[in-house]
């Protein structure tokens, strides 16, 4: 299979060998699964991502969505995306049986929106946000809710959002003013307007089921009192028709990258029609749509991460057949009369080039690691182990955001370098990736939210439990890298800076402690680097214990060039990234002050 | 004044104050300029700038140029930028009298481009070239050739062009095929084509005059064989009048930022009539175009410290005006019934504020030094003054075009995040700085490119001798720093660093001296990092040093806080970038060999 955009192989040997899913397919609820089965369905989404996505990257960046007579025109391949995708299972596949789904692990779902993602990141949105809106109303919604609006969302005939974000309010949710008035027909009428909201609106959409967060009259001030609604761009009446509800698109946001994925502005009872049904309770609105944040998050960090695969795997093309300069001698010199080498044969390139795998596959490992969280979550019918992957997952959430967004971004940023001033015209597709992958640490909570969340919440969760347990898993692989000599000085790093973390804590926690919480935030973004770097460090050692047991057991389903590029990668990570470590610890342990506001600005 | 796009005092206080200009004032060559004059003259390119340039911005990305018809269409403000640009002696006011130039400070001259820059990035280039072009015809080109060309080219009637790369040698100088058949008429037939050619044509330009490197019969391969042409696009004749000479346009390259900044794809002889003219001896064409060189690079790094200083202005006015978030109460949670915060005033937002005014303002000091050492060179009576510059600005020459470059880059992505989702949005200007800068990392040398010369050649020129150079030159600024108790903790950081960058030269040089070049310049990149950091640290020292003592000596142009700002960025630029040293240098000394081709292929 080519592997213009993906390499199959990888994706398929962390999610079987390095993740394990067989863990899994054990459980009850995936019982009628089998490595076999998922494969196929892998194997059946790479053969529409060839077919439907990857052909029209480029021409969704040319013909952005746009706002037209009251709509938004997208590319005729979000059809497709939603319909065809529906079909394959795009939408449903991880959701019960009961409920119209497959029942495949969320761990193969997510593999399968990766291999989407990486194909053509303007599209699989429009199926995400509707899984996700479908969600919701599964979870918290009453059986009638769900009759009226899940099959037809499932199906891909329905688009769905999460309508969060207005104008004043930003990321601070607290702030916002979407008014919800309680009528006596049992749906509440809703007025106020929603920004940024993908997938908002389009032609092909016979409607749009949007779930929006709103205050109910009288509701307690900020985040106490936020309401889910169900707010449909049509309103099915009993007949089966559809009547108008209301809802205005007003713009499409014009964005500097991911144009075929329309951004819309929506205005809801401009003319005082605008019918929402509540979801769960009064009030909780916004716990509930945090149940199904975590899932939008590792969505937002697979996109990322799938997008420097594509970048990386375009790159490594380009520098595996564009010959340029030569050799140094032993003099320094180039000999001119040679014919001139490849440039994966210069070090710099390879240097890039590894910079790039490493970022690309370990960002994935962690994607599928969170993933597996998830399942475990999900299929758990024990309580400790529930609480204990609750807990992980809650802890590495926000660096499964971040890591693939900021990092993938400088791996993209890298591949682009890798074209030399090709990199920078519109004919070659890394300026194109480098584009679209910059949205990643903006939505769903930029990195300066993730960074407060994981030092000001993760951190403290439950005392320092999360932390503790990410800890130990973190030395479970030290001590299986330990039985290898070879790997041993990799895992006494790891350790090291593992410690080193808890160092920076112990010089951080006393100013929560004593109340100072903007002083132990205040570097909250570095502290996500450092963690990041620690994480990813973990799983690249992790992915080398089992390519190096791989090799040693002799049975191998890859080249043995795989395998040894695996553990290659790994100690280019700890040559190249990991000693980042050390200078963020020193900037995060310095006693100087220099970003909290003072009495004068110095920022001018 | 407006501060929309550059904050003029600091570039002033740079240029008069820090980096003294009045040292140049007392030349011979700049007698008859003063302070005063020089103000005027920046004034009126603010001016203009305001008017011409900055306006037209975004429409200029709008509307890209384009090929049509056998010329390039672009956007009008280049015929403004070119004549009423070249009437303000945009392109001439460095140059000698006798030459029609104004004979002001190079540095002087460096500055109003940088204005210029910040105001709208698409349109110095145009000009710049032209001056490039000009100085070398000046510089190595006959009499005849001069008064032929040179005054139309100064006044903006004729634009002017570096042709340098050709498809098949990207960076690879040594490939190139163009080539010069003699004539016994003096000049020569020229065929090849030219690739990213910028400013190469459109249709304001009466003519384009190309300096062209091409291969004359029968020279020696590599860069020894390489001989420099002026091909102008249309021939003047003995009346005066203008012939065509065979100059093709075929392509312009479409790019993602810096669009209004023509790319063209030139074809020389198709029809066996371009004629070019020797300019210098033969087989001496790379060697002059160099000479040039340190000119272009300082330019490109010029550019990049513009681009990002509109950016942090850009970024730094949403900032003060956009509300959202709360401060933390003792309890470490947000008072929703309180008023909303600026965003200028969350630790995280003034953390990524000051990373931009480190990155930016130090960015400008950078190039207006080494603008200085030109003009030092330039104008110097003493043979050992002359010698010594000459090799410090050979040394700092890489860090100038690539430091402002990456960082630039990596400080317009932090302004965008500012603007979080607003950022991505094209009704934005941040999101076109994004891709604008982008540009910098790669031409006139990429930064793989400048990192080997760096490490490759100016490490070692004369036997160390730039180096040694430079760092007594840091030297000077620690013991300055020094005498104030409040800059003493951070001289001796930056001492402490310099000896590092000893350590590490004394680790690596060896490499070379065994022959193992490779092995030497593999982490030649890590090593660029590591002293572009200690230089910006050096002269971030330098910049606290002078408001410091201006504070002290209580004689004011600006506000206290003008000078406390600088000393506060100083700090911040030593907590937080400063120590990424430290992994750099471990890195760097590390003896795992990982990026150097072995047998087996790890990078797949």
């Amino acid at each position: 299979m080519s592997k213009k955009y993906i390499d199959l192989d990888t994706l398929k040997y962390i999610l079987y060998d390095v993740h394990n899913i067989e863990d899994l397919l054990i459980r009850e609820r995936f019982q009628d699964h089998d490595v076999e089965a998922l494969d196929l369905f892998l194997d059946s989404i790479k053969e529409f991502s060839d077919r439907e996505l990857y052909p029209f990257f480029k021409e969704m960046d040319d013909t952005p969505a746009h706002y037209q007579d009251g709509t938004v025109i997208v590319h005729e391949q979000v059809d497709v995306m939603m319909k065809k995708g529906g079909e394959l299972g795009i939408i449903s596949a991880s959701f019960d049986y009961d409920d119209g789904g497959l029942q495949i692990p969320f761990m193969a779902h997510q593999a399968a929106a990766y291999i989407l993602d990486a194909a053509n990141n303007h599209l699989p949105g429009y199926a995400g946000l509707t899984q996700g809106a479908a969600e919701l109303i599964i979870e918290f919604g009453t059986k009638e809710l769900n009759k009226a609006y899940v099959p037809k969302m499932l199906s891909g005939t329905w688009g769905g959002t999460m309508c969060l974000t207005e104008p004043q309010a930003g990321s601070s949710l607290s702030d916002i003013v979407t008014k919800a008035t309680p009528t006596e027909n049992g749906f509440y009428k809703l007025s106020g307007q929603k920004i940024f909201i993908s997938g908002g609106d389009h032609q092909y959409a016979e409607n749009i089921v949007h779930l929006v967060l709103a205050r109910i009259e009288g509701a307690p001030q900020g985040t106490k009192g936020i309401s889910l609604f169900v707010v449909p761009k049509n309103r099915p009446k009993e007949d089966g028709t559809l009547e108008y509800n209301d809802v205005m698109t007003v713009a499409d946001f014009q964005k500097m990258g991911q144009r075929g994925y329309c951004t819309t502005h929506l205005v809801f009872g401009d003319s005082d029609d605008c019918r929402g049904w509540l979801v769960g309770e009064e009030n909780k609105g916004l716990a509930q749509m945090f149940l199904m944040m975590n899932a939008a998050r590792i969505a937002v960090g697979r996109g990322a991460a799938a997008i420097a695969m594509a970048a990386y795997r375009t790159s490594l093309q380009y520098a595996n057949e564009r010959p340029q300069g030569r050799k140094l001698t032993s003099t320094g010199k180039k000999n001119p009369t040679e014919k001139q080498s490849l440039i994966i044969e210069h070090p710099d390139v390879r240097r890039m080039l590894l910079l790039q795998k490493s970022i690309v596959e370990g960002s994935l490992s962690l994607v599928l690691l969170a993933s597996k969280y998830h399942d475990i979550i999900h299929s758990s019918t024990d309580k400790d182990e529930k609480e204990k992957y609750d807990l992980l997952l809650e802890m590495i959430i926000p660096i499964v955001k971040t890591f693939p967004s900021e990092a993938g971004s400088l791996s993209v940023n890298t591949g682009l370098q890798v074209l030399g001033g090709y990199g920078f015209c519109t004919d070659f597709k890394l300026q194109q990736y480098y584009r679209d992958i910059r949205i990643s640490a903006l939505y769903e909570g930029t990195t300066g939210i993730q960074s407060q969340d994981l030092l000001g919440r993760k951190v403290s969760l439950q005392n320092g439990k999360a932390l503790e347990l990410l800890a130990s898993e973190i030395m479970h692989t030290v001590h299986l890298a330990s039985n290898h000599s070879d790997l041993k000085p990799y895992a006494d790093q790891l350790e090291n800076k593992l410690q080193l973390s808890q160092k920076i804590l112990q010089k951080l926690i006393p100013f929560a402690m004593k109340g100072n919480y903007e002083r132990y935030l205040s570097d909250a973004n570095l502290f996500m680097e450092f963690m990041s770097v620690l994480v990813l460090s973990w799983l690249w050692l992790e992915m080398a214990v089992n390519s190096k047991e791989t090799l040693e057991s002799g049975i191998l389903k890859y080249e043995e060039d795989f395998y040894e590029s695996k553990i290659h990668t790994m100690k280019f990570y700890y040559k190249y990234e990991l000693p980042k470590t050390i200078s963020l610890a020193e900037s995060l342990m310095s006693d100087e002050v220099l970003t909290i506001k003072q009495d004068k600005e110095y920022i001018i």
